[in-house]
């Protein structure tokens, strides 16, 4: 007998041999309909594969990562069996899961994958699923497996052997196919009830542009059709929403050959709304008792090794401009100058905790192919701040932050998000983490205490802090469910050291302070990106570029237009006239179009009545308003940051 | 006879060998003691030297730069034969006159000026100056002047003349002093006055460290004491409002080595001062229909070729980073950036004007030892904005751009300003200047117009136009009367077509605009450190980056500062309480020092009866206030940004 020992602590005895699914069985037959596959002593593992020895066991489910995961491998096999019936004597490089479905990519010699193709490898797919076939696991010594693979005339596997040890191969089999894999995979096919064949795209092998250039088939399957159907829909909208198509029809951003790929031109509209979400932050930092600086966007050689970003963080950082015989970099952080205004002035205890922001613009090195829309982009303008604090204060400041945060998720109406907590890892303090055994345990103690109290859902990861602290990343999802990663904030007891910051403690000795590094908005790049998908580029009043439009019905009305302008605009509404000779139908259509929140359409009615006729974008005419009562409307939504839902 | 003509356009003959002080006499004795110097058909002459030929004369006052400049290197010779006298066999280099005043780089042996040294050549020079001996002329052929200097073993002055033509060569004589110099000068000592020896320097000869280092005495000489004792005094006072001495003592800014020289860290009570600039100008600008852009702070090699700052202004610019193949520059300009803006979507008639203004940071390459302060910075925070019209939009465009800086000068209490006008010159079409002979005119007859109209005071320069375009150099004057170049305000109809920017007209057909450059607030850099000397650092209360101190008279009366503080606070008025256990006229000691302009004293009365004992910085106590008085005031002071004198 063994010991199977359970997530909730509880141990079991199982005879050897027993496998997960048969465990998943003695519990219950519901149960187990579910499990994919296990996690075996922190290893996954074929549900099917027997355990002989004492066992820390978790039963893995779609609702697990790893249980997705396997689930997509599995698919990606299954579809590779299709395209080897449909297309004998093609290839196979490799076929992992990724983060949603998975990929394979296939050596189809000249011939070319259309749209009918996919629908017809889908259909197989289902035809193969519903054989229920299992995934068989074989292990297979090294000579045995190139030779395989040499009749086979397969120079893809057997590169892939090379690099694998002899003992530790093995071969998965479901129908008629069979690849070389370490698995884990899913019982049988029945599992996969809903698959669609996303895209088709061309991949270098190996990622190098010297290669043979493969067919990369993507998928995504799920373990029933509603899931799949709600995700289908996810991406018809996600693609609606598109930041870069939204983001171009409403003059938000534009790039330029001439002026380099993922740095960011923000047109009007963009900056209008980038100017709303300072005076937001400004707000709401100036509440919170932070102080603003401004500092330049370069620094010499000699500050980045002193913070250490120089040579670890190098290959992030743009090349150095030589001058006067000094290298200058632009910054890839604000840290290091924010360190610097810190210890400009000698600071005492009644300094402290003491807080400096700046929306200071950083310039990150990306490869050009990874740069995407706002997402991933060479010029970030961070939401940036530091706090300077006693170990006394230190709670109570990061507790502030995380207040900030979900002030801010309920302004976005940001309903789902969770916080990732990377911890250290004990056994590598000294060489991955700063070697203060009694800090992190401290600090990592107050930081999961607060979340805990604060009612926070998050996650914890040993060994994903940074060097300097724990840490905390925050996952948001938009209002049609796309996981996006915000911001960091971070707990910092070394770069204080590093750059010999001190301040005068009650005992009137010096001391070192720490810090607490945070962007809640994370920059506006980014974030503006996720808004614009969040919002479909309808923005709520307060930060929409153009507030109202008035549609004046005829140039008969044109007076009593502009004065309804004048006196929107002396509260501070951003309002335009449409004061051409069109239809009031096309102007509405257009002004809809521009997302634009409120229309005001005027006529001989309105004018004589000194009122207007309202309209809410998307909802249509909300009636008729007299001027001042609109004004007080508009007004409060704006100045309360209504989500205008 | 010769023909004399006058910068009026009179016309008179006079006898060939006539001296411009002859002719100065002739019209009136009084004009004649006035005379430094002569503008000879555009040369500066002795006005003692015989005209033989005819002749466009201007006589040369204290009033003209040329015949302050002739005053002050003939003070530079008196200097010398003072020195000559107390150190016989001392050797001398060059003594030319500078912006205010003169110095002479002197090689004094082993010998160390001392303060008491200046006084005894002060007291020499006022008697050498009493003695009126003539500054006196003389043509001397390049053998007779080696082997004087040869004779005399004067390796400065026989270096000097390696470079001189045979025939060129003068000497000049008053007294005892002898000097190499190609003149002018003013008639004899007797016209210096006042004199004053400021200060002593080392000075590499011929400013390379690798050679001897001489010994440089700056002075400045007046025509009469009255002029000299008020100039004293604005330096005493300039001293006093040294911009970066107020800054230390303020927190205003800071440097720092790590992060490089003329890079300016903005600390909080700076950074107060810039977002109330920024407010200032986007409401102003806002108000003025233009829109905001934001844009990064570098750009491809390519732009900057398209814009012909590439080679032309490399020297001024940062050196550019490689990468991927590519270079890449800091902007030292933001017009670049503004044109891809302009030209990312499709325009016509009815987008323009377009008016697209960013507090744009730009970073210039300045050697480090012309790094001064926040006046020569590398990296500046620019007022910027572009204005894209039609040619018939022009005039009301520029002449709004001239309004927006009287508007400036009249809350900054700025009062004596004068606009360079500097426009092209027709010979050099084609060559300095874009070939556009009719646009010139018309642009440069409209500017002239928008200035004469608005009575704005302008002086005119020909041939020192940019290149695209006429433009106008803002010059300021501090409250002590110090002149600073604050901004410029440029057309230009080159950059449109360099970048093929268009419109479509009412013709429906395409057209270029013209641009306006202009950056009425200079950057931030300049204009903080010229409002730091023209306030002394007692900024008026709406950009005080401390607005109230609150003092309480003991610990007795903290809720109720905190009350007052937080009705303040919500008023949006930046307010402080120095709650430490000190003396009250020990804290407001330290309130008046740190310029905070109302400083609220809180005792046993005022908790009582709900009032405030009001102090103004400067001005000592101003009475007791009823809290929503007091509010009433500042805040209204703070909203019309009154100047608080």
């Amino acid at each position: 007998m063994i010991n199977i020992s359970f997530p909730d602590g509880a141990v079991r005895q199982y005879e050897s041999g027993v496998t997960a699914l048969d465990i998943a069985k003695s519990i219950s037959e519901g149960l187990a309909r579910k499990v994919l596959a296990a996690s075996v002593n922190g290893e996954v593992w074929d549900s099917t594969r027997p355990i002989t020895q004492d066992t820390a066991l978790k039963l893995l489910t779609w609702d697990d990562t790893d249980g997705k995961s396997t689930f997509w491998h599995s698919s990606a096999h299954l579809m590779a069996e299709a395209v080897e019936s449909k297309f004998p004597g093609v290839k196979f490089w490799v076929g992992p899961a990724i983060d949603k479905g998975f990929y394979y990519d296939i050596d189809l010699g000249d011939r070319k994958l259309t749209e009918e193709d996919l629908a017809e490898l889908e259909k197989k797919m289902v035809e193969l699923a519903k054989q229920k076939n299992p995934y068989v696991r074989k292990e297979m010594p090294k000579a045995e497996a190139v030779q395989y693979f040499t009749e086979k005339g397969d120079e893809y596997k057997l590169d892939l052997l090379q690099n694998l040890e002899d003992g530790k191969i093995t071969f998965y089999t479901q129908g008629n196919f069979t690849d070389l894999c370490r698995g884990p995979h899913i019982p049988d096919t029945g599992y996969i009830k809903a698959i669609k064949l996303t895209s088709i795209a061309g991949a270098y092998w190996k990622g190098d542009e010297k290669n043979k250039m493969l067919t990369r088939v993507y998928g995504v399957t799920f373990p029933n059709q509603k899931e799949l159907d709600e995700y289908l829909l996810m991406l018809e909208e996600a693609k609606k929403r598109d930041h870069r198509k939204l983001g171009k029809e409403l003059g938000i951003f534009t790039t330029n050959d001439d002026v380099g790929a993922g740095l960011i031109l923000w047109m009007p509209n963009g900056t209008v709304i980038i100017e709303e979400l300072e005076k937001l932050a400004k707000q709401t930092e100036e509440d919170a008792g932070y102080k603003r600086v401004v500092t330049p966007h370069i620094a010499k050689e000699n500050l980045y090794l002193t913070s250490g970003h120089l040579p670890y963080y190098a290959d992030s950082m743009f090349p150095p401009m030589e001058m006067d015989g000094e290298k200058y970099y632009l910054k890839a952080m604000n840290c290091p100058h924010h360190h610097k205004i810190f210890d400009a002035e000698p600071k005492s205890y009644r300094d402290m905790p003491y807080r400096i922001a700046e929306y200071g613009t950083c310039y990150r090195y990306e490869q050009s192919g990874e740069l995407f829309g706002l997402m991933r982009v060479r010029c970030l303008h961070m939401n940036d701040a530091h706090i300077y604090c006693t170990k006394e204060q230190f709670a109570a400041e990061f507790k502030a932050v995380n207040d900030m945060y979900l002030k801010y998720f309920k302004i976005f109406g940001i309903e789902k998000y969770v916080m990732r907590l990377s911890l250290h890892d004990p056994e590598k303090l000294g060489q991955k983490y700063v070697n203060e055994p009694e800090l992190w345990k401290e600090t990592e103690e107050m930081v999961r205490e607060v979340l805990v109290e604060a009612n926070i859902p998050f996650v914890e990861v040993k060994g994903e802090g940074a060097f300097y602290g724990p840490k905390i990343d925050v996952q948001i999802w938009s209002a049609i469910g796309r996981e996006f990663t915000l911001a960091t904030n971070q707990v910092d007891f070394a770069q204080p050291r590093r750059f010999k910051l001190s301040f005068t403690n009650h005992n009137n000795e010096p001391e070192v302070p720490l810090i607490i590094h945070r962007a809640p908005l994370g920059t506006h790049e980014r974030f503006i990106g996720f808004l614009l998908e969040h919002y479909a580029g309808k923005f709520p009043t307060w930060l929409a570029p153009l507030q109202v439009k008035i549609l004046p019905i005829s140039e008969k009305f044109a007076d009593y237009a502009n004065q309804v302008k004048t006196k929107l605009r002396s509260y501070g509404v951003r309002v335009d006239i449409d004061e051409r000779n069109e239809k009031i139908g096309k102007k509405i259509r257009e002004a809809e179009l521009n997302k634009v929140p409120y229309m005001l359409v005027i006529g001989e009615k309105e004018m004589n009545e000194n009122k207007l006729a309202v309209r809410r974008q998307g909802k249509g005419d909300i009636g008729v308003f007299e001027v001042n009562a609109f004004i007080q409307t508009i007004t409060e939504e704006i100045r309360e940051r209504k989500s205008g839902e």
